[in-house]
């Protein structure tokens, strides 16, 4: 629990509006330790359901927003405007609000991807770095306590070299052809809202900055076989891919929104010379370490921990934390992060553990490097 | 989502200083779904951890407060005074807390258990009804979702007739002598703050709680093996009860503080003439369902379920959700009858699922009950 | 592999006949490790069926009989008789055929309970000294290698000392009458069949032995909760029953043949001062050492385990070992008590594992003292 | 259970000396169900051994042999010559074994792989044709009853036409340098002894012909990920495999030798238009199948299954069955198959799921299509 803290972050919102899922999670996320004040909002780019929705936020009319330039302009112009705004709109759109807001001097916390291009993901890590401001890209994940213990662990060298990584994120619910019956978070599949990939940039780069963010490694080359199972459908909906990392290493990383049957099936396993550990999205308080000598150890969220999984934690083990608080976690490192900006001090540099613009830079050039092996018929391409 | 709610409920609250462990927890549950403002609150009985626990949470210096009696009476003064408290202090103090506020007309959430006595308990339900206040009793694990599917299903009959029981809430931590290592939260088994019981006040009331609500069933006699475990303890730190139920059902209840190695370990298993279902705290978003054909399915929170357990859902199914969105959905129900009370109107009747002052004396009078019987040395006691 | 066995035991069997399931259990353990030869039986009292199985068993006609006082009689009389039989009838028929047998100097291997009442179950040990025989009764569950890892665990200390045990069987299929719609396999609920117990007789002696076998403890009283949940039937189908043992130490033990749903719900739990032990017989290559510091481990099958559970095990880990294993390892460690008798020497000690007669008696006393408790209303009972 | 065998099949072995691992197996699975009758044999190449393992085996010395070319004649010279032989040598010398005893006119049942060319298997395949003889290759894991209850699900359309396949064996015993180190077991990363392949011939064969035995499926082009993690192995022992199906379906394979903390980890999960069949062989007795619609259903062994399943089936629900039982049902299946030819009768069809000599060629030409795609850098190769 941070101490400095002596007022809520003022803090607004681009997307989000009542009824979808993406916005009400961040919400709950940055409600959870109470310090985002959410003052300020363009929930949606229908006005009505932008009014409706900030209501039912308790957001003032005077700071209801129907279009997110005139929200950055007058939020910046006020002596009380929002310190950061969180966008959660389609892909596509990403880059040109979360420039709006940099350049009004006023931290981005983006949605991933954090654009539809490496191009368009570097001009906004350069926007935010002129304007010395805070871009975050929720690849959020990594805020689970037991995957940051994971990251501990390895770099200890507890497993020894990595040899070995499995990664996938297997959804189902688009197995059925959902964008073609006027689903409307279906848009993830629709090339003008989404960019030009589908399940690769909407999970395949959560499986991907996991993978990173635990293990370290950074991907050589890469060979990728995507599919499109749905008839109809314009973008891919399968990724099968091989991975060589820059050390020898070698992986594969299964994306897919057509797996009938799994709901959220995100799953890491990492073999080191010496043994591995796996995690599972679906029980995540739980760490599985096993070793080359038989010994089989469940790490539990609340026990002996790295601090890194400390400081993520908030219940003892046993009483379980999910999806929110994890994410939560990254609500409270950037907290952290503009506290200190605010307060003209060094961050706590655990809280630097937050993706970052960087971060989300990275997950595009992957994107990026899988298109350009699957058109080559999954030759082994590059990761620059 | 509760449409009609247009600015949250302010809220106050007494004991959960920074650093223990279930203020923060009753903070998080409330912060959740943004429905409770924290404004007011005496903390702690020690003037200066109150302050600086008010202060980290925000609340402004005139409305901290040293002493409860001196908030109730400022509070029910002002026009923008609370309008509900929060009480989480020692079990002896509840009574005379709950009863201060509300006879000032305040609304009481108090922790569990209600008092150290069925009189007392039954006093403050008097006081609630007198003051036609909300008098909540947090037995929190009846907000998981999927204990309210249970609670649907065995109500439609899905496992038949209810024949057995099997429940237990079993912990380790004081399997050490803690409380003779002047360690804080051992105050349970310290009869000056805990009352007579240990383990049956402190835990054994959620196992029997949580038993009462999944299947309605109402216990006729019960026998009682109390143990204390560790030397120089005062209180019974282990309590083995069999049940026998008004229309012929049998059960068990295990509570323990002493079972080392295990973290938090609740666990409900229900079986009717024809199946049961099984339901493990550690993994509450799955419930069990087998059935005396052999089918043996597992119900996973975010499908198909009951209007009782999607009223308490958040996520899709896959994304975890754990014991703090239990928890809020206590405070949810709660805030939904205080709404309807202050906009004159019936509750939505499934926010009557929250425990109420009667669940809590119900819980005290099997706290007595299993005290006569082990003084009787396992005898058959009636639960009255 | 015991390298001193140079031909098979010569085995016959009382019981058992094709259709049935537990003779085709015994003879699969017994097959497993090719140490047992059948070449005699008195398959059924059905002289056609003794026949046909028989022939089904490659038992020559000759020595198929019709009756085990013939069988025992004519085998004894043979140079090339059987030197060990194995019993599988009703409950009630067990001490006339064991005693047939022993008197004619012919090993016994019983399956449980050994008799009917504790005098028959001494007679039958008596008898068994007298001749100079093997007396072993199948509380098959002690062959499981995790099982005999537990019993090493305890006796090492591993979990410091006991304080709790958690014990249940659970079975679902008499939960619908069908003893009163004709099923054979349901004389366990005829007392004419089973003796004067039912579910406690059947399985309860399984728990009661299994936990016994593990922990070296000795119940000192019990008080025992009878019931009957089926309309109709003649003998108890659940027991909730509370144990205190000699050290202090407090248990609960159920066994139910009405818990709708469960298949074969065998479970034990041991708590000591520092660590529990837990084993699910449906996962029976794992063991669970879950530690009061918060280490929680698997230990599995196969692995680094103690000289008991090596021997008791044949395929590295991670190959799944079952039910007919562990029956199996019964079978070598009688084989190995039968050969050490035939060569003259003293047998691996680590055979003498395997339960004898008078773990029989035990578990008839258990069962004893259980229907003497149920008949006062519950009252603590001594286990003598 | 057969009622037409009368008397147990006339077996021999060649390898599978006592102290290895596989002949005991192969000898247990045999075994088990009391339809082999093991009485000739050359186990070993050493004559010593080869004494020694026979007579405890149980084997007259005259019939114990140095050398299976004897053996062979020697057998089918007998009137009570062996009428089925087993094979557990090392891959490289399957073919000349096999060769000899199929030309004698005895059934040989072949471990796996069938031999260390696919046109060394062929030619085995067309002996077996002229001899008229059973030719059966031990893809053991195809006996599971859930394995083959998954194959009915799919055949039966319950998860719809197949879109995706994930399946894995990941062993982490090879993660050491062992065969640098003398074991002898490491022989399998020795070209000598098994061939051009590694891990992709020993295990990554198994979840080939699994794969394609529950999905029925045809690969159509692969790209093979060869790697040798372990420095200084001649072959390699990682391969990770990317599958495209004649009929749209994608896959991954993984076989690995270095998954440190491994013990055995075969995992099998096929995705259709509806949902999804997964399996895990470390809990063989489970198949989960989850539906699109959000079904989530655990199908228990001994439960309601398909007639392939309850043939395979031994136990009731909730008795553990394993690896040996599973084996043993090849041996079912084979010796079947020999009765039928001997009584001049039609085999029981399902009899034919047992994997025969062109299951081992098919398993053969997928090795050498990996290693052709792994040579190529991981190009797209036929499968012939």
């Amino acid at each position: 629990m941070n101490d400095r803290i002596r007022r809520p972050i003022r803090w607004g919102m681009v997307g989000g509006g009542i009824g979808g899922f993406i916005g009400e999670a961040h919400r709950m996320a940055a409600r959870l330790d109470g310090k985002f004040n959410l003052i300020a909002g363009a929930l949606s780019s229908d006005p009505e359901r932008a009014r409706q929705s900030a209501a039912q936020c308790f957001i003032a009319p005077e700071r209801t927003y129907a279009d997110y330039r005139e929200m950055a302009k007058a939020e910046a112009a006020r002596n009380d405007g929002i310190e950061a705004v969180t966008i959660v709109t389609p892909n596509a759109s990403h880059h040109a609000i979360a420039a709006a807001f940099l350049d009004q001097g006023i931290a981005v916390i983006c949605d991933k991807p954090l654009a539809v291009s490496v191009a368009d993901g570097q001009d906004l890590v350069g926007r935010a770095a002129k304007a010395q401001r805070l871009l975050g890209v929720t690849y959020n994940y990594s805020g689970y306590p037991m995957i940051r213990h994971a990251k501990s662990l390895i770099a200890e060298g507890v497993i020894g070299k990595i040899r070995l990584v499995q990664v996938e994120f297997a959804l189902g619910w688009l197995a059925a052809p959902l964008e073609q019956e006027g689903v409307k978070q279906a848009w993830r599949v629709d090339p003008k809202e989404a960019g030009p990939s589908g399940v690769v940039a909407d999970i395949g780069t959560h499986a991907y900055h996991l993978m990173r963010f635990v293990t370290g490694l950074e991907v050589q080359t890469l060979a990728a076989d995507l599919a499109t199972m749905v008839q109809g459908r314009q973008l891919e909906d399968n990724a099968n891919i091989l991975l060589r990392f820059k050390d020898g290493a070698r992986g594969m990383l299964w994306a897919s929104m057509v797996a009938a049957g799994e709901s959220v099936g995100f799953r890491l396993r990492v073999y080191g010379e010496t043994g591995h550990v796996a995690w599972d999205e679906a029980f995540p308080d739980q760490l599985h370490l096993r070793m080359l000598d038989g010994t089989d150890q469940t790490l539990n969220r609340g026990g002996k921990l790295s601090p890194q999984a400390k400081r993520a934690t908030r219940l003892v083990t046993g009483l379980p934390e999910g999806f929110v608080e994890a994410f939560a976690n990254l609500y409270g490192d950037y907290a952290e992060q503009i506290e200190a900006r605010r307060e003209k001090r060094a961050p706590d540099p655990l809280s630097l553990l937050a993706p970052t613009g960087a971060d989300g830079v990275d997950a595009l050039a992957f994107v990026e490097a899988v298109l350009k092996s699957s058109l080559a018929d999954g030759s082994w391409v590059a990761l620059e």
